[in-house]
Parts: C-alpha cells; structure tokens; sequence
C-alpha cells in the first residue's frame, strides 16, 4: 500500500482546478486520490459540463452520486477527474455486501452503523484495495438516475429528454456526451504489481492477491482460475507421457516380440482405458477442488456475501416504475416471468438457428469438398488446384461472418432480456456466446469421432488444431503485444511515471478498453474440452497444454498490465457460469470417452482375436459409462463443495443476522 | 381451536395434586392444559420422583425444564402430568426458528423480543398448535442436562451416575426409571379431525392443516405427500387403461387385420415407447411440483426458517464437552470429520455387506430351485412336491431373518455415527434401510428385467406382486385394524369421552406407541418403483396404485387416529431424504424403461421384419436413454423449485435479517 505521503506528492501535481470541498467533516481529507477519469465530448457545452458536475457533487438524498469532482485543467476542458469521500466509500461498501475484517479477526459483512469495529476503517487507502475504490465511484455514477422527466442544460430538447428513473449517464453515452468512464491506472503500484508477476521471468505462483487489490476480484478469479487449472494439468502430462513412452520401452525391451502391437504413436488399449478412467476422475477432482479454492478466495477476498440482489440494478435495467419488492426502494420493476417469457420463446430458438446455421455450413463444407474432388480429378490439372481449396476457404469466410453476426445478436438479445442485476445479465450473455463458439469448435471434432468414427483422422486432427492454436496464441499474445509496445514506446503514447499527471492521463484515455475476460476464459474451455473430450486419442495433449499455460500467464499479465486501459471490475463470488460449463464438459467427457474407446482400432483387433462380439463390447462399453457417471457424481457428492473452517464463518454469519433480526423489534 | 371455557372444564377434572404455580406473572393462568404424560417405573422412590419433578419445574437458568408439573393423582402414582408455561413455549418457539403470522400478515421467525408484533401472542391454544404445544415440552425435557457429575436422590450409586452434561431423560430412561414419554390425545378435537378425515367416506382431500395443527408437520407431511401422489397417479392411471383398450377396439374393428398384433395383453410397441417417454416426463414433473408444493406447505406451516442446527442437540449426541462454534453454547463437541469417517469405513462397507449377503441369498435361490427341479423331475413322485417349495420358503425365511438384523444394526450404526441434529440422524438411518429394503424389492424383478431378459415372466411377476401387496395391504391395514378396535372396545380399553380424566390418560399409556412413518413411506416408495421402473411392461400398475392409494389414505388416517398413542412431531420443512430416493427413481427408471424396450418381444419383431440389426437397435436404445435423461434434466432445471411468492417472502425475510445484523452494534 502506497503511504499518504507519497499519495500526496501525486495528488499534488494535478494542476488547475480544485476538488470538491466535501460537505461532511469525516470525508475532509488534505489529500483526494484521482480514481476514475471522464472524458466528454470535444464540442461539450460548459453548461452541460457543469450541470453534469453538479449532479456528481450532490448528495445522494438530492439524487446526485455523493462524488468528488476535479473539473480537469479547466473549467472548458473535456475531462472530469473523479474520487469518492470516505461516507460515499463506506455506504456503497455496505451496500454490496463487501467484508471487511472486523475487531475478531473475522472477515464480517462491513455495516455503516457498526464502522469503527472494523479495522483501518480510518484509512480508505488501507481499507478498501483500489479496485474496489474505483468501483465504488463507477457504482454511484450509475447510481444517478433522473427524479422525473427534465431535459439536460446545454442539449435541445430534440435530441432527447431524460425520463424519470432512466439512468443519466447511460443517457449520456447515448448521446455520445460522455466518451468513456476509465479507471485510472497507478502507475506505481502497477510497476510493483508487474515485478512481482511477469517481469522477473519467475514461473511459478502469481501474487494472487496483489492482482485482487489492483484488477478486482473478477480479474484476480480469472488468474487463480488459470493458476489452479495450469497446476492441475501436470498429472495428465505426466501419464500423457507415460503411456506414450511405455509401449515404445516395451518394443525396444521385446524386439522380437511375435503379436502385432499398435500402429507406432497409437496407445495401447490398456493405456486407453486407462486413460478415460483417469480423465473422468481427474476432471471431477479439479472442478470440485477448485469450488472448494473458489470459496476460500471469496473468504479471503470479502466477497463471500455479496447481496447485488438488494443493491441498485444495473444502469440498462428499465420497465414501469415501481418499488422493489424486497428492499422497498423505488426501481424499474421488470416482472421475472416476462423476462422467463423472452428467454424461452425469442432467446433459446434464435440460437437454436444459429446452430442450425453453423452445422448445415459444416455439412455444406463436406458436401462441396467431395463436389471439388471429384471435379479435381475428372479434368487432373494443376490448373485446378485452387478448387480443391475453394470450399475451405468458403467454410472459414462463413463461419467468420456467422460468428460476428451472432455475437452482434447475443448481445442484443441479453440486453433485451432486460436483467436486473449485472451477475445475471453476464452469465445469460456467456452463455448464449459459449453454446455457439463451443459448437462451433467441436461440431467438426465430434463428426469425425463419432459419425466417421475415423480414430486416426481425428488424432491428425487435434494435434494440428492443439499445435496451430499454439502457435497463433503464442504470436498474437506475445510477439504481437511485443511490437506493439515497442511501437507504443516509441510514439510516446506510453504513459511514463514523469510525465505531468494530465497528460498521463490523457495517455490512459488512448489505450484501448480492454476486451474483457470471456476469450480467455473460452480458450480455456476449448482447451479443456481438447484435453477430456478426446485425449485418449493424443495422449499428449495435457502436456502440450501444460505448456501453453505456464507462458499464458505471463502474456495474459502483461496484456492486462500493460496494453489495455485498467477494467472496472465488480466484486466477485466465483467464475460464475464457467464453472457450469466446465463440470458440463466433464460429464460429456465420460460419454466421449467411451465410445471412443469402443471405435478405437485396438479394441476391435481385440475383439476379432477374441471373438468377443462387438454387441458385447457394445454392452460393455455402456456399461462402463455408467459406472463411471454414478461413480463421477459420488465423488462430487462426497467432496464438499466448500472447506469446514469456510461453512463455520458462514453459519457464524447467519447465526449473528438470525439473532439480530430476533432482536429488533419493529416500529 | 377449543373455546378457553371447554379448555377449563376439561382440566377441572384433574383431580387430586396441583399444577406448579408458575413464577413469571405472565405466565399464570387459570387454565393449564395437560400436554404431556410421563410413565415412571411402578416402583419408582416417591424420593426420585420428587427430584424428577424439581427438575421439571426448575427455571432453565437454574438447568431445569421450566415446566408446569402435575403429579397425577397423589405424590406416590407413578405418572406425571407435564405442560408448559407461556415464557417456555415462547423461547422454545423462538430457538426452533417456527414463524408465525406478523401483525403486517406474513409469516415471520418468532422473536420472543418482538412477540407482540405477532398475532394471537397471548392466547397460546391459537398461537401455537397441539402438537408445537407438546413437542416444545419433549424439547424441553430433552433440554435438562447435568451440569456436573451427580448421583440421583433414590437411586444407588452403583446402578448409574448421571455425567456432566448428559441428558437427564436419557438417563432415566436407560435405569428404567421412565417408562415411556407420551403426546396425549384431544378427545375433542381429535374426534372433529376424525370426521373431516375419513368417518364421512369422503374420497377428495384431506384437511391437512388440522393434521398439521393436531399431528404435527413430519406427519401432515407424509399425508400430504400421499395426497398429491394419489393424484399424480391420474394421469398415468388414464394412460395405462387407454393403451390397455387401443389394441383390443383396433383388434375388434379391423378382424381381418393380416399382420399378426402383439399377444394378448400386451401392449403394442409405440404404446410402449409411448409409456416410456410419458413416464420419464411424468416422474420429473410430479417430483418438481411436489417440491414447489413443500414450499408453499413449509410456509403455511411456518417450518420455513428452521434452525435446528443452532438449537439444543438431539439427546443421544454425545462427546467431549466444549463449545459449539457457531452459536457459543456449551455442548458436547464430536467433529464432523470423525462423523465423516464413521459413516465412510464403517457404516459403508457393512450395508454393502448386507446388499452382498441379500444377492447371495437370491443366487443360491435359484441354485436351489434348480437343483429340486432336477431333483422333482429325476424321482417324479408326489411326495417329493414339498422338495419344489423347499427353496422358496428357506428364501422367504432367510430374507426376514436377515432383514431383521439389518434393522438393528442399521439403528446401532446410525446412534454410533453420533449425529449432533435430529433430522441429520433421521436421514442417515432412512437412507441406510432405505437401500437395503429397495434392493431386496427389486433385485429379483431387476434379475428377471436385465438379466434373464424374460419379459413375459416379468409382467406375471409385476401383476402378481401388485395385487398380493393390495391384498396383503387392505388386510393388514383394514380389516384387522377393524377387528383390532372393536376388540378394544370391548375390552373397555379405549379411552371414551366421558371417562374420568385420569382413566384418559392410563388408556392412552396402554396404546402402542406409533410406529413411525418409515413403513408408509418405504411402502409408497416401493409402489413408485414398480410404477416407474416396469410399469411398461404392466400399463395397469398406475390404475391399481390408485384405487390402492385411495384407500390407503383413509386407512392410515384411521390407524394414526385410534390405534396408536399420539407421536410426538418435530417441525419438519420437507419430506427428508425420501424426497431424494423418489428422484433417483426416476433417474433409474429412464434407463430401465429404455432397455425394457430394447427387450420387448415387439421391437425384436420389429426389428426381424425390417431387417434392422439388433446392433442399430441398441445403438438407438442408448440415444434415446441420453436424450431423455437429457431432457428430464432440462424440465427439472427449469420448473423452479419454489414458487416466486415464496422466494419473494424469504428474499424479505434475508434482507430484513442482513439490514438487522447491519444495525446492530456489537459491544
């Protein structure tokens, strides 16, 4: 943490201007920390600048967001600086639900009313991490909504008027009057956060909790997500290349060894099963684990009783005014089975059709190349080369342009759901977005597996899509980055810990956003569904991925470090319905497996010596996949989902809040 | 509810001794109803009795029960009379977490500080029910533990001492001290329950909040779980007899139809995946809706909130004494790993013992039955006949012996596995006799299904299981209950209205005690198996399980009514682990009904004229097994499990105690 001293020196740079004098004495402070930066529109009307600081600087029982305000260089300029005093800090922390640790040592829902038990509770610096300090100030602009209909000073009433309820700064951007809200970058902490994390070269570990305090603990759930996955991938690498070792041992040990073994690079059905026995297992264990991580991490992280139910809704949330049942505070009141309504009969078929649309291109693609071929060899000139590349060709441009279309549409979609809170709007747009890029990866995997059946084609296939994807991430996520800060470096556009702090401001303001979290995690998801849907076929896929993983990490840090502007990032409980999808992909693993296991050649070699019929083996195979799924979910079952010490400090809580609720009595 | 002058007339006739004068003014009054009789050994020392009775009486500061007591009809007789004071049943409201109506109308947790923001507060015969009434005084004497080491007065020291924070009542009951705890019977209302239950021959519905409000919620629970069945077997019932009815009309209208139809009696193919199809949506809807149903009952119910976790332990847990973590009261501290791993070496690996021991004796069944076939078919004399029963009834005779056992091995394991909750130790002792009870039902019709294969022997097995279990059922259940009353009326046993009060009660003392739910509840389960897992082999299972049910609803209500002593009821919020049991039937039953199919005479048949290979067949077996379970998953997912009012008014109850805990200051 940075000491108020040297947060002075940097607060002191920040010429012209003056902050805003907070009206309650706990919040007057020499020094006020630049948390967020706005940035207008070149051509604002100082009028509509003004208006819009005064509507920061109100109180919140005036509906104002309880903010303070720097006007930047000057009162005309199109950037406005922003912080929160400490009541604002300390009542949106408590309205999110954040623990703190309290007096015993516990982390404890932090409570406005009960503030000074909490410790450096006197120190927001200390207190809360700077994340959660940014946040706070994204929150309350969000948090400023219209009293009634009124227009804006300084826009004509033509080009919009700012209904009762609607979010002002959601209006805002509409009317491309604010360009962008950025958290700010701290350059000295990112410096410190960066050594600890990429810069030494070290390979092991992640200052998990550093990345908490700077990025949020959505990003830092991101991180210890990858961490974890990366440390569990060393077992199936290390029996990845035992069963790929073993059998070339046993034909060096046993030259002369008569009954024909497999086909070189091909594990021995022994090896396979053992393979899909230990891939069931092993992807139950990780995903149980990891919930039992994930509950320690929100411990840790005072996440652990987020209540964003009963907090505001997010700033796109609209529907007739009302109160919220629940909380009693005037809101929007969408009804739930509308929004089940729209799901069910707009959202599921229209993706549905995209699907439809992926497969017929995929059968498109099959049909066309088999057209080409026969048309390549009928004529059997060089000349007519290119045909036979035209329906690949035809296939990538579709799937590239069926892909954006519906990413345009998911988000459509999920906005038209009309969510009320924001956990709940990401997880039905991942959803929609993941349904359709999972399929889109694995339709043609799944074809040659089980439709083919062709085991040779489509070990072909998995090594050159595992060794091309890493060759393509590892350029677009490091070389590619590499250049770019090279050339970011040299156009003086990086912001340098010397510059005058307006211009490093500025500076942050030309980054690009960032992208946001969901391609790393979808490259996570493919990668895992590589590893437990058809491992047993490439055995060193985990090792490859292993691999891939540990230089991941590092090129992931340095992105988020260095090439984005710094994300907001809302307080986290878990990975939210990645988690869903990864134990979703572990039960179709076991499915998977055991047919492959029936097609692989082995087994049908096996089966002619033995004269095992292949109902039989077909009797078997099912067999063995049910075992396995009952045995998969007693292993869940039995694992619990959230270590003692962490389900004890949870009781302890509802205890308390039982017992307190015992002890009001009400008006 | 009884007028308060009926309540009066009814305790005048207690004559002879006097209630304890309670010390709290609030709780003086003219009235104290007898809840409790307490059966101490015929030769009990009038000194320990006295004792007993000072620790009834004393406050709970001073570690007593704060109890009114009665000392039936002089101080020597060995019964005693409990109720409890209006302070005693508030807190014990209170620590059960039981709501109650609030002045604003919802049901909210009791709160003993605010009780005069709830309904009815100063009247306890309408605030709270007969049965709360008499379990918070079971509770409070389960309450009564050492506070160090003593003898107790009239008893010699070589026959017991009571240990530090051992239950009293334990104790006691283990020296033989006391006999039996009794829930006494309400003449009067049990009468008027009596006539809207079953006397009128009514068929629709039961009153089932006056069995809550007379038997409590773990039994109103059970009847009302019967209830919705009952109903839920319409459907399928309608079903069973239209498939039943199809093939013979087509038979009658088409004479001269040339394709050979099925055998008589058996139903058609598409009726067959008709029935499997139908019945994997049927069982996932019945059990959604019956959770949605439990939600609404708890509710009504006020067992929504329950907090037997941070109430007093189950008096049989025992271990070091310490503190417990959560709420900080002293009590016996077991770890839960200890628990964990009592249940996983021990408690496992003996109930698959018995499982083996179960299959092994079914196994040399039918070694045996072979054997004495040969044996029957090699001397061919009539006298050998008894040889071909011989197998049979050592089967049957084996199967009870070791059935018997089970259950008390199943009781000892479950008490040693130390469970610190009730419920917890409810539900580990139902699901230990749960499996082996299910398996001994099944294994043989499983055997027959999936191994023998013989379709044709299951359905005769099935039919005559169905209707042995009706006949057996009604007789046991009807007729001679029937005969078991009249022969008590006549022994001037049962208690009559117009007895002497004290006659009342030594009448109801000679009643046996009840014998729990399990075997209802084991039975309905037992029923739903056959329904679900064969029923399309025997369409007509759904039509005789109802007529069954319907009766059986009557003869139930009438043995709880008058031929047991009144059971003690905890506050139950759901059906317990049989609500589980009923889910993974269905589970089973989706793939059970798949291979039935697969083995029907007709799809062979099929398969024979249309040249599709048996290996197509399967192969679509397994699809379709997938898909189905696939689908179930997807309806179980979406019916929400509790209905949205429901969810709104424990939102509200969440947010109230999250804003109280908020609130509260802690020293």
């Amino acid at each position: 943490m940075m000491s108020q001293g040297e947060h002075h020196d940097l607060v002191g740079t920040l010429t012209g201007g003056t902050w805003t004098k907070p009206t309650c004495p706990c919040c007057t402070s020499l020094n006020v920390e630049p948390l967020v930066l706005m940035q207008l529109a070149e051509n604002v009307d100082p009028v509509t600048k003004k208006w819009i600081i005064s509507r920061l600087e109100a109180p919140v029982r005036d509906g104002g967001a309880q903010l303070l305000v720097h006007s930047g260089e000057d009162d005309i300029g199109n950037v406005v600086v922003l912080s929160a005093p400490r009541c604002t800090q300390l009542h949106v922390t408590e309205g999110l639900g954040i623990c703190k640790p309290y007096k015993d040592g516990n982390m404890t829902p932090f409570s406005y009313h009960d503030r000074n038990n909490f410790s450096n509770v006197d120190d927001m610096q200390v207190f809360l991490t700077l994340a959660e300090r940014q946040y706070v100030v994204k929150y309350q602009l969000n948090f400023v909504r219209a009293k009634k209909d009124r227009t804006i000073p300084g826009v004509p009433e033509s080009r919009g008027v700012l209904f009762a309820r609607e979010s002002l700064f959601r209006k805002l951007e509409k009317l491309g009057i604010v360009k962008a809200v950025i958290a700010l970058h701290d350059q000295q902490k990112l410096g410190a956060l960066a050594q600890a994390w990429y810069a030494k070269g070290q390979l092991l570990g992640q200052p998990l909790d550093s990345i908490q305090a700077y990025f949020g603990s959505s990003v830092a759930f991101y991180f210890s997500f990858l961490d974890f996955y990366t440390w569990a991938l060393v077992p199936p690498a290390l029996l990845g290349v035992a069963l790929m070792l073993l059998p070339m041992l046993r034909r060096m040990a046993g030259g002369i060894n008569t009954r024909e073994g497999p086909e070189e690079g091909e594990p021995s059905i022994s090896g396979l099963a053992v393979q899909a026995v230990f891939n069931m297992l092993w992807s139950t264990m990780v995903m149980e684990l990891w919930k039992r991580r994930t509950a320690s991490l929100t411990y840790q992280w005072g996440t652990m009783q987020l209540t964003e139910h009963y907090a505001e809704p997010r700033p796109g949330y609209h529907g007739p005014p009302g109160c919220n049942p629940v909380t009693g505070r005037p809101e929007a009141c969408f009804p739930d089975w509308q929004r089940q309504l729209r799901v069910a009969l707009v959202s599921v078929p229209v993706v549905g059709f995209f699907l439809v649309l992926v497969a017929l291109g995929m059968a498109s693609f099959y049909y066309c190349e088999a057209l080409a071929k026969n048309f390549y060899t009928s004529y059997d000139s060089w000349l007519m080369t290119p045909v036979l590349y035209l329906p690949s060709v035809a296939h990538i441009v579709y799937g590239n342009m069926l892909g954006t279309l519906y990413n345009n549409v998911a988000q459509a979609l999920s906005e038209w759901e009309n969510h009320r809170d924001e956990s709940s709007y990401q997880n039905y747009h991942t959803t929609k977005v993941l349904v359709f890029n999972f399929f889109n990866s694995f339709a043609v995997l799944f074809h040659i597996a089980f439709v083919k059946q062709d085991l040779p084609l489509l070990r072909k296939r998995l090594a050159s899509l595992l060794i091309i994807t890493q060759l393509v991430n590892q350029c677009s996520e490091v070389v590619i980055p590499f250049l770019v800060d090279r050339f970011f470096s040299s156009s003086a556009n990086k912001p340098k810990e010397d510059d005058p702090e307006e211009d490093q401001l500025r500076a942050q303001g030309r980054l690009p956003a960032f992208p946001g979290l969901f391609p790393e995690y979808l490259e996570l998801l493919v990668q895992y569904g590589y590893l437990s849907l058809f491992s047993c076929v490439y055995p060193l896929t985990a090792l490859l991925l292993l691999i891939n993983n540990i230089t991941e990490i590092r090129t992931d840090a340095f992105k988020i470090c260095r090439l984005f502007r710094k994300p907001f990032s809302a307080p986290a409980s878990d990975i939210g319905v990645w988690q869903y999808a990864f134990e979703i992909l572990g039960f179709v693993s076991v499915v998977s497996n055991c047919w492959l296991l029936l097609f692989s050649p082995g087994v049908n070699q096996l089966m002619q010596e033995t004269g095992f019929s292949s109902h039989g083996a077909l009797i078997f195979a099912i067999m063995l996949e049910h075992v396995l799924i009952l045995v998969k979910m007693i292993v869940a079952f039995v694992i619990p989902d959230e270590p003692d010490w962490i389900s004890l400090k949870k009781q302890q809580i509802e205890f308390r809040s039982v017992q307190a609720l015992k002890q009001q009595k009400r008006r």
